[in-house]
C-alpha cells in the first residue's frame, strides 16, 4: 500500500456496507473492513470512531444541507412548505439510491442501529422546530410542523429506496406531503363538531 | 418490615421518582430506592428488571389501552380520528399530572432515558400503523397518520404536563390535533400548484 490513498474514506464506506450486507453488522470487524478497502486499521480510525459511525457519518452534512435549504425558503411560506424545501434538498446529498437502499437494509436488521437512526431523526426534528421558531413560527405549530416533516421524510425515504423508478427523492417528498395533507384534512376537528 | 407489603410497587415508583428528581437518575441506586420505599432490594427486583424499568413499566398498559380505544373507534372514521380516540384514552392510564411532570423531567435530563422514550414512541407508531392497516387503511396513509398521531401525542403531553389548568389530557389532544390540521392545511401542495 502506497503513501497515497485516494478516496480511502469512500472505499471504506463501500467496503463496510458490502460486509455488513454479506455477513451482518455484528459479525463484521474493523480489520475486515480495512482489509477489503485496502487500507490499514489505523486509516479506518482516522475517518471513523467505530464501525457504527461509518453508517452515520453523513448525518452532519445532511442536517446542514437541509437547514440551509430551510433558511433559503421564503419566511412568508407556510411552515410545512419551508420544511418541504429542506426535505427535498436532502436528495442532493444522499448517496446513490442503491447505496441508500443497502444502508437502510443494514440498519433495519440491527436494533442498536435502528435506535441510532431514531435519535438522528429526533435531533433533526428538534433542529427543524428550532429553525422555524427563529423564523417567527410560534409553538406548538413549529414542533408539530417539524414532527410532521420528519414523518414525511421517513415515508418519502422508504418509498424512494424501495422504488425502481427514476424519479428523484424530491418527487417522493412532494407525494408524501400531499398524502399527509389528505390524511389530516380528512380528520374531523372535534373542537369544531361538538 | 412485615410479610405484607401493600402496594410495594406503587411505593417503589414513588420513591424512585423522588430520588431521581432529588439526586439525578445516574446517582440513584436500587438500594436507595428500596430503602426509601421500605422494602428489600429483592422486592424491587420482583417488580422491575432495573432502575430504568421503573420509569417505563407503564408502557405496556398504555399501548394496550390506546390500541383498545383505536379498535373501538368506527372503521368508517378518518384514520386520524381513529387515532385521536386512541390518544385521548391515554389520559385514563397516565399517573397524576404532577407525577407525569416529574417523570418527564427525569427523562429529559438523561440521554439514555430520552433514547428509551424515543424507542417507546417509535414502537407505538409502528403499532398504530399496523392497527390502521388491519382496519383497511392503505399505505402510506397508515404510516403517515400514525406518525402524525405520535407528533400530536408528544405535543399534547408536553403541554399537559406544563399546564396548570384543570383540563384533562384529552382536551390537549384535541387542541394539538386542531393545530396540526391548521399547519398542514396551510401547506401548498406542490403537485397541485405546478
Amino acid at each position: 500500500m502506497g503513501r497515497w490513498e485516494p478516496d480511502a474514506r469512500g472505499r471504506l464506506c463501500e467496503a463496510a456496507l458490502e460486509l455488513y450486507s454479506e455477513h451482518g453488522f455484528d459479525a463484521t470487524t474493523v480489520a475486515e473492513i480495512a482489509e477489503r478497502a485496502g487500507v490499514t486499521e489505523r486509516t479506518f480510525f482516522r475517518y471513523f470512531a467505530d464501525k457504527r459511525e461509518v453508517l452515520f457519518s453523513g448525518a452532519g452534512v445532511l442536517e446542514e444541507t437541509m437547514l440551509a435549504a430551510l433558511g433559503a425558503a421564503p419566511v412568508s411560506d407556510p411552515p410545512l412548505d419551508q420544511l418541504a424545501a429542506a426535505l427535498r434538498a436532502a436528495g442532493e446529498v444522499f448517496p446513490a439510491r442503491e447505496v441508500s437502499r443497502r444502508r437502510a437494509g443494514v440498519i433495519a436488521s440491527t436494533t442498536d442501529l435502528q435506535e441510532r437512526e431514531l435519535i438522528k431523526l429526533a435531533r433533526l426534528a428538534g433542529a427543524f422546530a428550532g429553525a422555524l421558531r427563529k423564523r417567527g413560527v410560534k409553538e406548538p405549530a413549529a414542533s408539530l410542523a417539524a414532527e410532521a416533516g420528519i414523518a414525511v421524510f421517513k415515508v418519502a425515504f422508504e418509498r424512494w429506496v424501495g422504488s425502481r423508478s427514476r424519479r428523484g427523492f424530491a418527487d417522493f417528498v412532494d407525494e408524501a406531503l400531499a398524502e399527509l395533507r389528505t390524511v389530516t384534512s380528512a380528520a374531523t376537528a372535534r373542537t369544531l363538531t361538538r
